[in-house]
């Protein structure tokens, strides 16, 4: 892309993403001479303001991607699967944050610090990875490259917010609930589209996103194989559990990583991970230094920590990676695509 | 044991986990000819009430422990390693719920589901394991035994009841300082007796216990100790991160294991498991049945779930463990200690 100033789209504009994308362009001063907020129609006319600036939502029509340059998606991968085409047909660059084209051959999947030179073999549509694989991709990447990874076990600590605004919702009202000891309702989680819902105010579920027949859960499958293609690496061995709790934004991951080498020291994992821009390594457990969700909400950075050697396991080392779901799972990643295209 | 009616003790009466004991003793129709509650001096007069019947506390002494038969304890390490040796003395078998003895040397360290023989060469203190590692080791066991283990890789999810009854105070206070947006004090997680503490509402503390020099804490390492210990296996490979949740009672456990053999399949993992009393499998995607913590308050039983095959390694499979970390964790697994000794 070679123009100075863009226009810009924003579908999912009301969502708990797409609100984060717009102030994250606000905020990191992203060349746009215009910013189209963009939703269902049962949204339009409602009025987002950021730093003094009023936006209007707009219902989305393929009319709505005429002269837009980026178009950021985050409305579900059924509205992408809509409306994509018809931006790409315009004229536009898509920056699709669902799951509908990210396995897709040809869908460049991108997390900036670690797969930039995909993005030059885009046709029209980059897709940004699940939140729950990019932040452990950018924690990992600099170890991989330094030191080879062959196997990944990871379970993750999953907040609320990345299930949206509704979920968000319902943690607080059932948390008010259970303090009343009143009845819990549980509508959302694990799933809007699943058919049974548990209570998530002081309880941990086992389950994000449908079930598949192998067993796994499709946001298990999600970090699998995204993970894979993130690294252009078919051999490496990635296998997940990925369980909802009781906070609001911060997924947190424990990792369990084998690497190439017998011989890699806990602090050579720890200097090599602190060379990737974006991940802040916080492990000192004599001053009870480690990540924690609550402490990560609203940051950009990836934090790192509890990482230590498997004493059973010549190879093996544990971690703890948290990061804020909505940024750099989500909105930031986004944004940190769309600077990427215009370097 | 040959009596037909015993006199029984518990130190540490007012706790969690010494309240639990008696009402377990209680429904259970221990052939107790009297209860005697034992705490600090301070607790000394409060009254408890179990069934009708009214139990009045008293301050521990070495004479607290004259003419006792069985005498529970689980009032922390330093009580029991100043009165149990003073119980031992005086006749009575202590099976004590504390750290202190537990990897000692010819202490047995029992779950009855998995190796009661270990309780004929105890010499008056039997150790009660630590509740992740209880919950753990039951739900193993039967696959052990028939297809071979050779490698643990577990991550906890742990409920704050699990660090007593003032972690369960602490998490309702700071819920709703939370939701009234004031300020959250945070006194007692992850641990009293660390020098810094974090809030546990909406939140995940990757720390249980206090670290050791290796950079795990003990939690971590009491499960990959005592693992070891119960099964009589140190060729065995386990590790081990304790994560802390806003839950307030059952421990959900995301483990990973290597069983021997490469042709072992998900339905005789389950079949295996189904065998050992008290173990409930209850994993079922098509109907979304797994085990969570806010359903298992209260059960006695260890509940299983996802279980499934890593499609990347031919013996690996994930399996998701559930329990009441303050009954089959603790006290329901002290008591039937007891029963088994006066079998």
């Amino acid at each position: 892309m070679d123009k100075k100033e863009l226009n810009v789209a924003i579908v999912g504009a009301t969502g708990a993403v797409g609100s984060k994308i717009l102030e994250k362009l606000v905020a990191r001063k992203f060349p746009a001479k215009s910013i189209k907020m963009l939703a269902s129609k049962r949204s339009a006319g409602t009025e987002i303001v950021v730093d003094g600036q009023k936006y209007i939502v707009e219902e989305t029509v393929p009319e709505s991607f005429e002269g837009v340059d980026i178009a950021f998606f985050s409305a579900g991968g059924s509205i992408s699967k809509k409306f994509a085409s018809e931006a790409v047909k315009r004229g536009a660059v898509v920056i699709d944050n669902t799951s509908a084209f990210r396995m897709d051959e040809g869908i460049p999947l991108v997390v900036p610090e670690v797969n930039p030179h995909e993005l030059k073999n885009h046709k029209g549509i980059i897709a940004n990875p699940n939140c729950s694989t990019i932040q452990m991709v950018t924690a990992l990447h600099a170890v991989k490259e330094k030191f080879g990874i062959n196997r990944i076990i990871v379970s993750t600590y999953q907040a609320v917010s990345g299930a949206g605004a509704e979920a968000i919702h319902e943690l607080g009202t059932q948390s008010l609930q259970f303090e009343e000891r009143a009845d819990i309702e549980a509508e959302i989680l694990p799933s809007a589209s699943a058919s049974k819902h548990y209570p998530i105010a002081f309880n941990a579920i086992p389950q994000i996103d449908l079930f598949d027949e192998s067993g796994y859960t499709l946001e298990e499958l999600k970090m699998m194989n995204e993970t894979k293609k993130i690294f252009s690496d078919d051999k490496i061995a990635v296998t997940a559990t990925c369980v909802r709790l009781p906070v609001v934004t911060g997924h947190s991951e424990s990792v369990y990583i084998e690497v190439d080498s017998e011989d890699v020291t806990v602090e050579a994992i720890r200097a090599a991970m602190a060379t990737t821009t974006g991940v802040v390594v916080q492990d000192d457990p004599s001053s009870q230094s480690y990540p924690m969700p609550l402490y990560a909400e609203g940051k950009d950075e990836v934090f790192v920590g509890r990482i230590r050697k498997d004493p059973a396991h010549p190879s093996g080392f544990h971690m703890w990676i948290v990061a804020d779901n909505l940024l750099k799972g989500a909105a930031l990643n986004s944004v940190q695509i769309a600077e990427e295209l215009i370097k």
